[in-house]
C-alpha cells in the first residue's frame, strides 16, 4: 500500500478527502502515522482562502502520531515510537533559530511554519515531519492523544501570549476573546502567576470554561463594557498585560487601552484588512509601552515543556475537545468547526 | 530679592520672557538657580499649541544649576553644590516607581514629566525640582554645564531607545531621523555594541555628525530609497532593531519594513493625527515582532550613569550644541530653533 | 501614655519585654500602632547572638498595624488606616534603589534592612517606620492580619527565591529545606509555572505542608538520598532551577549537585562558617551556572503584589500560623519557635 | 593522498606530530582544509595532563579553513568556501540546544565542546567539523585568516563574559587577569557600554594592550592592591560586575569583594583544587549577588556576530597574534605559549 487519504486544499471554499501518495523521506526527514490530529482556526481561514497556500496542499499541523520511518541523520528515536510534534517545525540550525526566532526559521517571516502551509500537513494518514531531530518529541506514558493534542498550537501558542507578556506574580490580566487559543492563554497567565484575570468573550459557554482554566473575572462584552470593568477592578491604574486572541481592530484597540502606562500588549491574533493605533492609548508614544506579537513556539523542547504541563496535572485542557471526526468525515468537522456550531471549541480528528 | 525672568507660555504661538516669583519650595523639593539649559522639541510643540499646556507655564525641562534651598526631608546635599536633575522627575516611591515604570510615576501616562509640562519648569532664573531626594545629581568636577545638558533629556532618550531595542553585540540597527534624539540613539546604538548602524535624515549635516557619533551607513533619503539600501546592507535579512526617532508614519512603517522577522521597534517618537500598522510588514501579527515606546529615563542614578559616559570620553556630543543665547533672548532662540535655522541642532541657554 | 512594651534583645540568649517610649517621628517616617507580628528565623540567630545587633534593640521586622501619625512628608494615607510593611523598607530614592537594588538601599549590604536590624522593629505597641511614602501598603478589606502576615518576609523572601531562579512553564525545581522560606519557596515554584516540584526536608509534617502548596515529589533525606531520587526524577538530567533555603554546606552543595549543566541555584540561606564550592559539580566553571542570592524584597508595591497573591486565593498560607502568642508572652514564643517544638512553623504575635 | 599531519596528544607532556588519516565525515559533517589555527590556554592544560583527554587524540579548536567535502544532510555551502567553527560545535537540535544552553549540547556539561577534547581538533591540516549546518561560518570577503582567528574561542569567551554580566550603560567594570580571554573580556565590556573599566594583572605588557582595548583604568598587582585601587574609583561603592578570567581562588575571590551589592560577578575561569567563597564578600548570602559561569558560546550565528565585530572595526585584536609557526614547529609554539615567553599573547599556526 503506497496511498492514502488526506485533506487536500482544493480551491477557497472547498477541503476534500483526495488519495495521496504516501510521502517519501529524506536524510532528515521522519514519517509519522498519524493516529489523531485537529483542525485550527488558520485552517478555516486556508478554507475560506482569506490565507492563501497552494492548490493542492495537504491542510493540518497539529499531528500525534507514531513514527513509520526516519532518516539517516536522525538518531535518538526508533520506529514504533508515539510521538508529537509542533505546528511550527524549526531547523535549530539557522541564523535566526541559532539567533532565538525559531519561529522565523529560515530568515523569512512564518519561516518555522512549514506543516499544512508550505509544505503538506497533517489531516491524512501520514506525514512527513521535516528537521525530525529537532521535532519529534516521545509522548509521556500514560498521556493519551486527546491529552496532548493541544501542545503543537493551540497550548503552545496561548502559553506563548502569557510568556511574551512577561507575567509576573502579581499581575492583572486582561485577556481578549477566549477562543481556544484564548482559553490557553488565560490557564497559562494563571501558570506564570497572574493573581487577577479579566476575560472578555461574547459567549458565556466559553466564558464557563475561561472561568475552570483560571479566570477571576469574566465579562460577557454583549452585556458589559470591558474597559469599564476593567477600570474598576484595577481601581482606575488599568492591567498589567493584555493578550489579544482574536485579530480584530476592536480587541486590539481594547486591550491598548486596558493597559497601565509602560503596560505589554501581547498580541497572538491575526491581523486583516487595517491595522490602527489609537494614539491616545499609547499616550502618543510616550507611555512606555510595549506591544508584542508571538507565532506558536515549536521545537521538542517546547513540546516536552508542554507535556510536562499536561502530565502535572496544573492544567487540564481535554475539556476543549467538544467533538471527535473519522478522517474521512473531516468535510463535516470542517463544516462544524468554521461555524463554531453546538459549542464547538476543538475537534479530534482520528484516521 | 524675590522675583526672577522666566520663559512663560501664554497662548499658542507666544512664549516671552516674565517677571515671576521665585518658586517656594516644600519639604521633598529644592530650588536650583539655574546655570544652563536648553530647548527641546517639545518645548516647540509646546509653542506651536500641538502639546497643550496651561498658559502661565513656565517652560523647560532640561536644567543645570546650583543647589540655592533644600526641603527639610531631603539629605546628602549642601547649598552651593552643582547639579543636574532629569527631564522626567520620579519620586521613586509610588507604585508604578517601585515596579520599573518610574517614567509613568503616579500611574498616569508620562506622570513622571513634571518640569515644564504638570509644574513650572527650567527656562527661567530658578526653578523648583520635586522629589529632590531622587532627583539631584551633582555633576563631576572637571565636567562644564555644556557637556553634560545633554543628559537630562536628549542624552536619555536616545540612548533610551537603543536600551528598549536590546541592542546585543553584533546587531545590525537602523534608525530613522538623526534629530538630536536620533543622533543620541546612534551613540547609544554605538554603545551597546552595534556593529552596523544605518542611520536615515533628509540633511547631509546631520548625516555626517551621525557618522561622527557612530553611524557606519549614512542614508539621504532624499537621494535614496532607505529600505533598499537596508535590504543590501543585510543580504535581504533585514535589521535586527529599528529605533524611530521622529514620530510620523511614513518612518514608523519603515521602521517596521526594514525589520527582519524576530525584530524589535524601539519608538521615541511623539506621533500626532493618525498611525495605521502596515499589517505585511508584521507578517499579519505572525512575525515575533516588538514594538516598544520609551519615554525619557530619569531619577538621580539615570543622570549619574550618563554622566559618566560623558565623562569617560566613549561619547562626545558637545558638537551638539550649535548656538548660544542668553534667557533674556530665548524668543529669538525659539525662532531658530523650531525652524531649524543655521544648522541649529541644540542651543544652550544661560540667565 | 507615652510608653509601650517592647521585645528588646539584652544579651544573647536574652530577649525580654522592656517598657520603651513610644518612637518619635521625623518628615518622611509613619507610626504604626502593631496588630500582628510574628517571629523570623533570623530573629532566633539574633537572640543567639549569631547575628550581631546592639544591645536595647527592639526585634522584629514584619508588621501588620495600623497608621497612628504621618511625617509631613508622607501624603495619601490616613490616620487609622489598616496596613503593612516589608521587611525591607527601602526609600526608593538612592542609587541602589534607583538601580533595581532595593533590598541594598544606601549602598551598604542589606542596607534597605532597617526595622529590627539597625532601627528599633516592630515585637512592639508601636514602630516608626522609616521611608513609609515607599513602604506602607493597605491591606484590602476582607483579608485578615494572620492572612497578610506572611507578605512582610516568608512569602517575599521564598517568591523572591522562585524569582531570581527566572523559573519558566514546565521546569523542574528542586527545593531543599522546607521551613517556613523553603514552603514560600515551593508555592512560588508553583505560582511560576513549575510543573515538577521537588522538596527535601528531614521532617515529615513539613514534607506534607509542602504537598499542599505545590510539591510533586517529597524527600525526607533521611531516608532517601535527594540526588538519586532527583536523578530518578529527571533521567539524569538535573533540575533547572534548585533552590536553597537552609545555609548550609550540604544543602547549597546537594542544589548544585542537582541542576542540569546550564542550570540556575537560587539561594535564600544566611550561611556561617565556611562555604566551599564543589568544583566538579560546575564543570571547574564551565557549566553555564548562575548562582544568584536573593534577600527578601521590600517597599509597598511588592506587598501589594503580595496581598493580591493571598486575595485571590492561588496560596494559602494560613496553615502556616501554627500558634498564638500575646507580646507579654513572647519569650515563651521565642523558645518553642527556636527549638522547632510542637511542629511549629510561624508564631503570630498580638499586643 | 589520503594522510595528513596532526598535533597529537600522546601522554602528560608530550604533544607531537603524527601522521594521520584524513578524516571521513557523515551525512551531517563536513571536512575542512585548516589553513589556520591557534593554541590556546586549554591545550596547554591538555598538554600538560591538567585537563585529561585520551591519548592519541588530536589537539585545537580554533579553525579557520575551506569547505573540502560536505555531507549529504548539509546545504547551503559550496566546496571551496572559506569559513571558520567555533570551538564549540552545538547540534542546535537536542533539548539543552533548544533550551538556550547550547555550549552544553547534549546535556552533559561542556558537552558543546567536542573539537580537540571528545574527538579529533584542528591543529592538523584536516578536520572533521559535527553539526556542519549550524556551525559553518563564510569568512566576509576582505578578513584575513588572523583577523577572524580570535572568534572560534578567545573572543566569544571574552565577550561572553561580558554578555553574562549584563554590562549595561554607564556601568564599572572590573576584570581580573588580562591573558588573552581577559583581554577580549575587556573589549567586550567597552562593547556594551561600560564607561569605568578597571583591569588588573601582574605583567605590564599586557595592561599596555587592555588599555589599547579599552581599559581605563589598569592595576598591576605587584604594585597596588586592586581592591584599594577599585574602592578609591568607585567612592567605596564596588562595581556593578567583575569579571573572573584566571580560575584561581584569589581571583575569584578578589571579584566578590570588588563588588557593590547586587553586582554581578561574571566567571571565565578554569578552577581546579579547592574554591571557597568568603562569606563575608557577599554578606552571608543576603547580599543579592549573582555568580554566572560561562563557556565559551559557539555556532554559526555567534560566529557571523563576531566576525561582523572585527568587520566593522569596533575591535580591532590582529595585535593579540604576537607568533607565528607552522604546523611542523607546533611543538615549539607549544613551548613558547606555555611558558608565557617574549611577550607571547596568541601564536598562529598554518599547516
Amino acid at each position: 500500500m503506497s496511498s492514502m487519504k488526506a485533506a487536500v486544499f482544493v480551491e477557497p471554499g472547498r477541503i476534500e478527502i483526495q488519495q495521496r501518495p504516501i510521502p517519501d523521506i529524506g536524510p532528515t526527514d521522519a514519517l509519522l502515522r498519524v493516529t489523531t490530529t485537529t483542525i485550527c482556526g488558520t485552517d478555516v481561514h486556508i478554507l475560506k482562502g482569506e490565507y492563501p497556500v497552494k492548490p493542492g496542499l495537504i491542510i493540518g499541523h497539529e499531528p500525534v502520531g507514531v513514527i513509520e520511518k526516519l532518516g539517516n541523520a536522525v538518531s535518538g528515536y526508533h520506529i514504533g515510537q508515539r510521538v508529537i510534534a509542533g505546528a511550527i517545525t524549526p531547523c535549530g540550525q539557522c541564523h535566526p533559530c541559532l539567533d532565538g526566532h525559531s519561529s522565523q526559521c529560515g530568515g523569512h517571516a512564518m519561516g518555522g511554519w512549514q506543516l499544512g502551509n508550505s509544505i503538506d500537513g497533517c489531516q491524512a494518514e501520514y506525514v512527513r515531519i521535516p528537521n525530525a531531530q529537532a521535532n519529534l518529541t516521545p509522548v509521556p506514558d500514560g498521556l493519551s492523544d486527546e491529552q496532548v493534542l493541544m501542545c503543537p498550537d493551540i497550548m503552545s501558542t496561548g502559553f506563548g501570549g502569557a510568556e511574551s507578556g512577561h507575567i509576573r506574580i502579581g499581575d492583572t490580566v486582561a485577556i481578549f476573546a477566549q477562543g481556544p487559543i484564548g482559553l490557553c492563554a488565560t490557564a497559562g497567565a494563571k501558570l506564570m502567576g497572574a493573581t487577577r484575570i479579566i476575560v472578555v468573550d461574547g459567549v458565556n459557554e466559553r466564558l464557563e470554561v475561561a472561568k475552570r482554566l483560571g479566570a477571576d473575572i469574566t465579562i460577557n462584552f454583549k452585556e458589559q463594557d470591558p474597559l469599564v470593568v476593567i477600570r474598576e477592578q484595577t481601581q482606575g491604574a488599568g492591567v498589567d498585560v493584555a493578550i489579544e486572541a482574536l485579530g480584530t481592530q476592536q480587541t486590539f484597540e481594547s486591550c491598548l487601552r486596558a493597559l497601565k502606562p509602560g503596560g505589554t500588549l501581547s498580541s497572538l491574533g491575526v491581523y486583516s484588512g487595517k491595522l490602527s493605533m489609537p494614539l491616545d492609548a499609547i499616550a502618543a508614544g510616550l507611555g512606555d509601552h510595549t506591544i508584542v506579537t508571538t507565532l506558536c513556539p515549536g521545537g521538542k523542547e517546547r513540546m516536552r515543556r508542554l507535556m510536562e504541563v499536561v502530565a502535572s496535572g496544573r492544567v487540564d485542557l481535554t475539556a476543549m475537545v467538544t467533538h471527535r471526526f473519522k478522517l474521512d468525515d473531516i468535510v463535516a468537522a470542517y463544516e462544524l468547526f468554521s461555524h463554531q456550531r453546538d459549542g464547538v471549541l476543538k475537534v479530534a480528528i482520528t484516521p
